[in-house]
């Protein structure tokens, strides 16, 4: 005999168990009702393009790729296309737009819930593999697509389980207003990327990184230490006034700077909008928001747990100008957002009391006396399919040279137990003899004898309770 | 400003448009829906591998695989695994249930629904990247499970619109009986697969590469002649014989061969549960379905659809004898199968008369005259979203210098058609100063005025209908 082949994952990759797959699909059921209920539909598309379509001439992004030569030919010598494997939906949304677009009806809304592949070195909780959800509204400068973003992300964390959370909203056209004061508008996307380290470092590194000059491998931008001040205390501004007062203050500053005064115009509707439809309190101005991707030109989207802060946003995203220019020369502005479903489900774990993880992916097991005919069972649990109500039937577990394919009733609810299931029905002989089963309840472990007549609404009390 | 990239998909790759993608996803949401109800659980596990993982060393699979050697370390020097893309999701279950056998519950049931990559040529209808659809019950040689499987295909097939459709079932012990009478049980894995071509080449054409010898490129067998249409009259009783009848004279062939019989008791025991439980015409014993794969040892299963039979099976799967002995010493036979589900919604397609292919994500459409602010668009939609009734608002589209975010009613109305909405809600100012909207049901171009109290349950008398 051969020896045994290895067949744990790589490292950076994960075995998903039943019980957390079950959860994590749930959850991504739940979120594309979300977005179907606004209009939005999924795409499919590759997980493997050429290295250029991915790259699109822009220099940094090959690092974290999966990229090889496809070998070709019957020997496998012929050197083939250069290929990789998509590291986000973002790029692949740019690209499927400009090459089905005459296809498509603009705006256009999609999402996309897919597996992305980074070819960084796995740390504690970075993986190699790992899913994005992305849900974007293309083509439209309108802000009743900013608001609706707003109103999706808000109700994709509550499909999620989660009540208390707040939808951070700031606009990038008011920070460039603000740099622009301070002449230094061109140095934006620099400086909002060190901004945006605020949650994280805190406003004296910040400050530092802003101030310093860049020397070697350490980063600084060399601004001076007035408008580095400056640029902090504007961000502090949402902490100081909140509400109307700071949507007027806001106002008020910008008055004679038309782009960020339609930045703050903007910000006002969907913030106004969005409380009111969904909650004052689940939506809040806040300055400090810079999001680091150099890409956002607009309204921008953090969303935290109130409950688990200390896990960041756990639904992110912005405005953006035009999102494929490397593709096609129709200009596409839009609006959207990543819902973080791995560290959501996370965070979400550790906020819930309820430690227990087992779920049955149905709520009964029909188990079956070894002395009864096995099309009893299948019979048993079909009554119940037939009503919705999930009910799978115990096999008998194969062991080596055991040629038995029954199983002792003790064992079939041990493995409910094991698995989950809230309702045992169990098929035994003298029972099956009067036309009746036993259904044990398997939270209470009390049992009842229930005719076959009755099984259907027994259960339905049993699980819908 | 630089050339366009390129934006089509590779050779091989293809990208699913929104409509035709909705449909898939519904399809696939379905099907899981099927699968929970018996109680198959999602696992979610890695696409790439260990190249050694995924081939178990076993020759002649790589041929077809996305394989290469990961470039590590910063200046991508450093040689690093040599690592594949799943092409199949046989290999990765067995792998996943060696990797996790101590946390899982056995008998194993799992579903998985997700890409593979095969690097063979690209021709019509074959793709280098496509989905597969399969559930497995593993670790149990009871009949129950043989069962369980035809009964999920039944389903599965129904689940996604079929209504007239033949699960043909064999059982490879019967046939393997047959060749052990006939001395040939030795070759039984090569004849049969020579023998599942019967439907596409014809039994002249099996016949000829069962007797012929192998002859360089040229594929056959040499058995003799007697042997040869002894092994083809035999896959042709069960178009003389049906039902009882034919069960009856398998059970008087293999009296006293003990493999076939306990292989006839089992097909009957599938078959007539299957029967009494779906319907009589919906399964059928085949003694020529045998299917291609060296690894199946029981039940074998094919599904025809009566009115595109020339789709071949759109669901077919069999029992094994182990699963996983490449990766675990621990005996895991089981029983599983897969649902083609491209293939089967391309001849879903076919069959329906349905030919529009338009279906929005959601039923309406709110249209919003551009006097009125854009607020009254989002708030009507979402008084329907909160009824559960889904509800897209239309956002201007975006022209290029063209800075105005609203729209003609003309224009918003050729996208709900265009996008199939079945019905737009148009919020105009004079209806709005009465606290209504006007309601155009799509199909027959009626529009009536209604007030807002009463807009929920207007849409629902339209939807519903």
């Amino acid at each position: 005999m051969p020896d045994l082949v290895e067949s744990k994952p790589l490292s950076g990759f994960q075995d998903l168990l039943p019980q957390d797959a079950l959860a994590f699909e749930g959850a991504v059921e739940r979120l594309k009702q979300v977005f179907r209920r606004y209009g939005y539909a999924p795409i499919d598309a590759p997980c493997i393009y050429r290295f250029e379509t991915l790259t699109g001439g822009r220099a940094g992004i090959d690092k974290e790729l999966f990229e090889w030569h496809k070998k070709e030919g019957r020997d496998k010598t012929e050197q083939g296309d250069h290929i990789a494997l998509r590291f986000d939906l973002t790029v692949p949304l740019a690209r499927y737009v400009a090459a089905n677009a005459a296809s498509l009806t603009f705006p256009f809304k999609r999402y996309d819930v897919g597996k992305v592949w980074r070819g960084e070195r796995p740390a504690k909780g970075r993986y190699r593999e790992f899913y994005q959800c992305d849900f974007d509204v293309v083509g439209t400068v309108a802000p009743s697509s900013d608001l609706e973003v707003a109103l999706v992300m808000a109700d994709a964390v509550t499909a999620c389980g989660v009540d208390k959370f707040r939808v951070r909203l700031n606009d990038r056209q008011i920070l460039n207003g603000l740099l622009a004061s301070l002449g230094l508008l061109e140095r934006s996307s620099d400086i909002l990327r060190v901004v945006d380290k605020l949650d994280k470092i805190g406003p004296e590194a910040v400050t530092e990184e802003l101030t310093r000059p860049a020397e070697g491998d350490k980063p600084g931008l060399g601004i001076s230490p007035v408008a580095a001040t400056s640029v902090l205390s504007f961000t502090r501004l949402s902490s100081e006034l909140a509400g109307d007062a700071l949507l007027a203050e806001l106002a008020r500053r910008f008055e004679s700077n038309p782009v960020a005064k339609a930045g703050v115009e903007r910000l006002r509707f969907v913030v106004k909008g969005a409380q009111d439809l969904r909650g004052a309190d689940r939506f809040a101005v806040d300055l400090s928001i810079a999001r680091g991707l150099g890409y956002y030109t607009g309204t921008v989207y953090e969303t935290v747990l109130l409950d688990a802060p200390e896990f960041g946003s756990v639904c992110s995203g912005g405005r953006y100008d035009d999102l494929a220019s490397y593709y096609t020369k129709q200009w596409l502005p839009g609006v959207g957002a990543s819902v973080g479903l791995s560290r959501l489900l996370t965070a979400l774990a550790k906020i819930s009391s309820d430690s227990s993880k087992k779920a049955a992916p149905c709520p009964v097991l029909v188990a079956v006396a070894p002395e009864v005919d096995p099309i009893e069972g299948t019979r048993t649990a079909d009554l119940l399919r037939k009503a919705g109500i999930g009910a799978e039937v115990y096999h008998a577990q194969a062991i080596k040279d055991q040629p038995s394919t029954a199983a002792k009733l003790g064992k079939q609810l041990k493995y409910g137990d094991a698995r989950g299931h809230r309702l045992v029905v169990i098929v035994a002989p003298d029972e099956l003899s009067r036309r009746a089963v036993v259904v044990k309840d398997m939270a209470s472990q009390k049992q009842d004898e229930v005719p076959l007549s009755g099984l259907v609404d027994a259960a339905m009390r049993h699980v819908s309770s």
